[in-house]
């Protein structure tokens, strides 16, 4: 019958009543502050009992009146326009820096100096050292740190990890991942600041491929080697001030690399913001010797397990699997079965396990991924593109 | 370019800050507790602004341990074991009647009699005379009313509707329906409430049944005939106190119905709980003289579309459409598009909806199911389970 | 490991050099004639050893400049407007009769007074009287008889029945297909023969509605009482002599019923010449108590199988069968897993087991259909139209 | 409505009874043997009218006794073990060139020296040296010469390529391809002739590999640079002859390749024989400006197409093409829509060409592959071996 899937359940944390009450602090009140808000207004009903309840202080931005809006709509209980704020306010013990890319190292170093636990947006860094810098920070600080891979939390993706941990497609010789999208082929879509590298340290690279990289580290192993290219389609776009004038595209519109893992697997991966029709198309496909595993995103709740070795073998092929039983990761937490969950319960699951490990000092690792991984996947990020500017020679990987 | 669907978006309910608060009183803890529990707790923040803020102000349940642990749990103020204390309480304007439906006539019109707002629980009643007296009641009272076809709140199928409705696929030819579920094929699955009949009034015919009548009533238009059929596979059951003694099954485990609509198309649906390897299976598809609709709520997200007219002709076929753009029902409200969404969310759209009519006094139809919807659908079922009981026969529907 | 799916194979048949020529005469040269031409005329090669050398005599069609087209281009020997000739022809041994329906019943009875096998297009007669006398004449005159259902020679659907009979799927709780065509959709549409009732006998419900109840039976037994509703969209149509004038159209466009079968199973079937954008959409679904199955035509070499109790439960769900195995049925006689075979090869496994039957005196049943079966189809046909003319009451089928 | 495809279709060839015979002979009796032997044997009936009747004269192969077999069931005059005989018989026109790799050369020189025209099976050559001598040749004796790229000739395949050609999709972004088989997995499959470097010239990237380079080319255009990476899984297995032997496997197992097009495009490809659960699992997918194609060869006659300006925009999506209409490529010749075709119909396809390029003196490019496009095919697969050579470093192609 089912097996455990030896992820945390909620069996595990505090009992009812004694769930504390931690002080959360947030940069950025857009996209991620939005998915992150909700998330945390979620955990104490949903994921029950919860190890401890987020209280949700105060909330940064720089435009006023947005973050002002944005923190009146979610429910927080101040605003700033100055992260700084967040670091001198006692009732915080938790950041969570979902800022810009440009905004990650700082505000993360100055939390950690303050004593509290930082969960950061990915990619960690623009470049292995603001990485560097940041998890030798929190080791040192002896604090909990998670860098925001919240595809690690999607169900169905944890279920895929565990096959292949359990051996049931047996040894790995293929992975490969495709995430594309498509909201910047319009030559007329404007210089924002992920296209702008000071700000981002890479396009679609960081943007999209940190997540492919990070799953592929997460499901089959560490990559010991790249081949990567670049292409930037258009190289100049309206400026985002004034759309009358132009600017040059400093960053990547798609990359491709090719990888090589430590136990023998190659890799084939990219991203593309040019993925005509494709909205999220998050897919990836493991072939190992006893069976393969296939994963789109836009089937959220699904997973394709061949499983060679099934009887009867005129009825064998990829089966269709809905990760929706109440035996599935955190199902228990959800619906029947059947019942669809989507995108944002991945952030539920993410701030869950992060409460969990700061009250119950858990490990972050290896279901979250710590500021350790966020720096090897950016160790990654650069040598695809170190390789790229040489041609696409192979670059090995050392952290 | 996109048009707009035509259906309530938030722009048009009151603006931010005059949002007033409203009571809710619920019947029932479990599955629609919960699932209500959280639409209510959603709103506030992800409907943004909410027409209302809704208050949790008790729940009751008969099961004190329970009501009193989920009233906890979800954050309702208080809990009773007696359903008249909501009845009974000035606080709430709002009675939420999720209880098993031998319990949804008397404190629906008690509640109503009280001068408070019911959303209630479908099938709406065990059969068309509960439901009319409701209905009734509610009319007579001036109260809004709700019955709660929460899938009529599911993007794609308003989407859907919204092809229909706008003349997409033109004529209507085919509907046609399945819902399939599997969770009583065991033959030990114990004599639960939805297997008597004295409760639940019928089985899968008022259960999954009720939503696929109410989904071709709000897509295509009012049954005028049917013949229909029902089987229950496995007749005799071990009760649920004690599994030693078996019971019957007094309710159908499947039904299967041949439609007449009054606008000349033809249908054909059925449901059964004895679909191996069918979760949460709910399946349509309508065939017009333009083009075809077909959806799968497995794949939440999509709608399948044919449109005859299309160039070029060489490159047209049925479109996988993610229903999950900005411009599409409700999207505006959650995430970047390709972002999927869940089950969970038609609660959030259907009690926003439903608070927005009560406060900013609109109509509850179309969009959402009324009482009335509720009586109508009742009528259906009841003509079905009729022509079952002779032969399969054609039962004309009269209201 | 892979079991034998007890379907006749290569190896039973007469070994190679040994294989008798049979003459062929064919009535019809247009699509069927064209299809089981090229049926034909793969066989020696392709299904080999083959069981006889089929040489194609005579075909005989009614347009003389069309059918010595048709003869010369498949390559037949010779041809004529009379299909009396083939009656007369000492050269053929098999009359292959697929003319329209009206011309089923003489050419059989007569071809079958002088001694020859018999292969007769569906739906067998144009009722079941005329069904009967040819079952009766064939049983008569020891002579082997087949009515033309193609389908059962699919090698998905072989495998499917396979499953069933093993019982893979446990016991059959329902049955339920549609076939749904879009070529008559336009009201310009001319009547051809098809809609025809003198000619045709029924509309959609005798040509793919028999497909369906011929599966049915082939699949999960005999059926012993149907509910069915009939319906024509369009009443009048342009007349295929002169557009210019429009004549009744006599036959149904649509079909549904609902059904009974012997061992306790349920069914819905239906079919339509108005289901837009489905160009050939026959698919079936089959829910047992220990799995289902799934077939749509559309991806012709494809079986989709759920089997309950399948290791590990976490990655459980429908299996998408490449039936394109060497294992599978038929698929010996063609080409490496997953290189797709199509609709053209029934006729290639159809009319080689006629022969086989003919020249090693097997039987043609179950495997293929007879005229019993053709028979049985028509009554349950019959039954379907008496019961759509009493408004969709039962009809209990007796033979 | 529907554009005319732009390809040779029937009524372009000679009139019926003018059809010459053409005499073939035939190196190889295997898998290619029989498929070609029964598209030879299709052509003169369904792609009618022919533009020549195919005799097939002789078939030559090493085993006399599996030679003789195969010739006599495929209607071959006569067969012999010394393909010399083939190119000293006057009655061949044609060599048909299906035996190994490191059989390709030394029969299709001596065919040319003797003025009969020739297709070869891919790859060409065991290296551009190879193809290039064998383009050469035939360019200086004049004859017509094909690299039998078969999947040229899939009709999704042709209309995909219109649909580039056409500028529907726009300006292509992205090309990438993944073709994947799993029948080596095995450790204990045996070294036959396609794992020896002596004989194959390479392993998957040669055997798929060329399939997927020459459809890069046929659809998106030139290719200018590579990187590409080869892995090796099993370096030792069984020797054929004695399986208590083993012996080294001395080609990849998969290969990656990293492509730029002159036209500014990109692509990622790849080919596996170690692709668990995936049969003949052949894909691609092309983002352009405007839309997107994708194709995957296990629904043979499928193609989806995304096109971006499509109304209205709520019900815009990949298109499920059935690439099944009579206005399709090839599709006149076949069924009614929908009913499906298969593999083996690319061999009716592509003789069909061929055979018309002879007789009416046509070009076999651009919808047929010829030695050049063999050679330009050969040569990107040498670059690619380069590159993994040197760690995947960039090797540009020059002609």
């Amino acid at each position: 019958m089912a097996k455990d899937v030896g992820f945390t359940t909620m069996g595990d944390v505090l009992g009812d009543g004694a769930a504390p009450e931690i002080g959360i602090g947030m940069i950025g009140y857009a996209f991620m502050g939005k998915a992150h808000s909700n998330g945390y207004k979620t955990i104490p009903s949903m994921m029950y009992p919860p190890p401890a309840i987020p209280v949700l202080k105060s909330m940064a931005g720089r435009n006023e009146e947005a973050v002002a809006a944005a923190a009146k709509r979610f429910g927080w209980e101040r605003h700033t326009t100055d992260w700084r704020d967040l670091i001198a306010d006692d009732d915080i013990q938790v950041l969570d820096n979902g800022g810009p890319n440009n905004m990650h190292l700082e505000p993360t170093l100055a939390a950690l100096a303050a004593g509290k636990h930082v969960i950061c947006e990915k990619p960690l860094g623009r470049n292995p050292g603001e990485s560097k810098q940041m998890w030798d920070a929190a080791e040192a600080a002896g604090l909990k740190h998670m860098a925001a891979f919240n595809y690690r939390f999607v169900p169905a993706i944890i279920q895929a990890r565990k096959l292949v941990k359990d051996g049931v497609i047996g040894e790995v010789f293929h992975f490969r991942a495709r995430y594309a999208q498509e909201w910047i082929i319009d030559p007329n879509f404007p210089l924002i600041w992920r296209l702008d590298k000071d700000v981002s340290g890479s396009g679609v690279l960081g943007d999209l491929g940190s997540h492919t990289l990070d799953l592929a580290r997460f499901i089959v192993g560490e990559i010991s080697a790249v081949n990567g290219r670049m292409k930037t389609f258009i190289k100049e776009r309206p400026t985002a001030e004034d759309p009358s004038k132009t600017g040059p595209v400093t960053v990547d519109d798609a990359y491709m690399a090719l990888l090589e893992f430590e136990n023998g697997a190659i890799g084939s991966v990219e991203a593309t913001r040019f993925g005509n029709g494709r909205k999220n198309g998050n897919r990836f496909e493991i072939n190992g010797s006893l069976g393969s595993i296939s994963y789109n995103m836009e089937q959220f709740n699904e997973l394709e397990v061949y499983i060679a070795d099934t009887e009867p073998a005129e009825a064998n092929g990829f089966r269709k699997v809905l990760v929706t039983e109440a035996f599935h990761p955190y199902w228990e937490n959800w619906w029947p079965h059947g019942h669809i969950i989507g995108w944002e319960h991945t952030f539920v699951h993410e701030l869950h396990h992060f409460l969990d490990c700061i009250v119950n000092d858990k490990d972050v690792a290896p279901m979250g991924a710590t500021f350790e991984d966020g720096y090897k996947c950016d160790t990654i990020l650069a040598a695809i593109a170190e390789s790229d500017a040489n041609g696409g020679a192979r670059v090995e990987i050392s952290y």
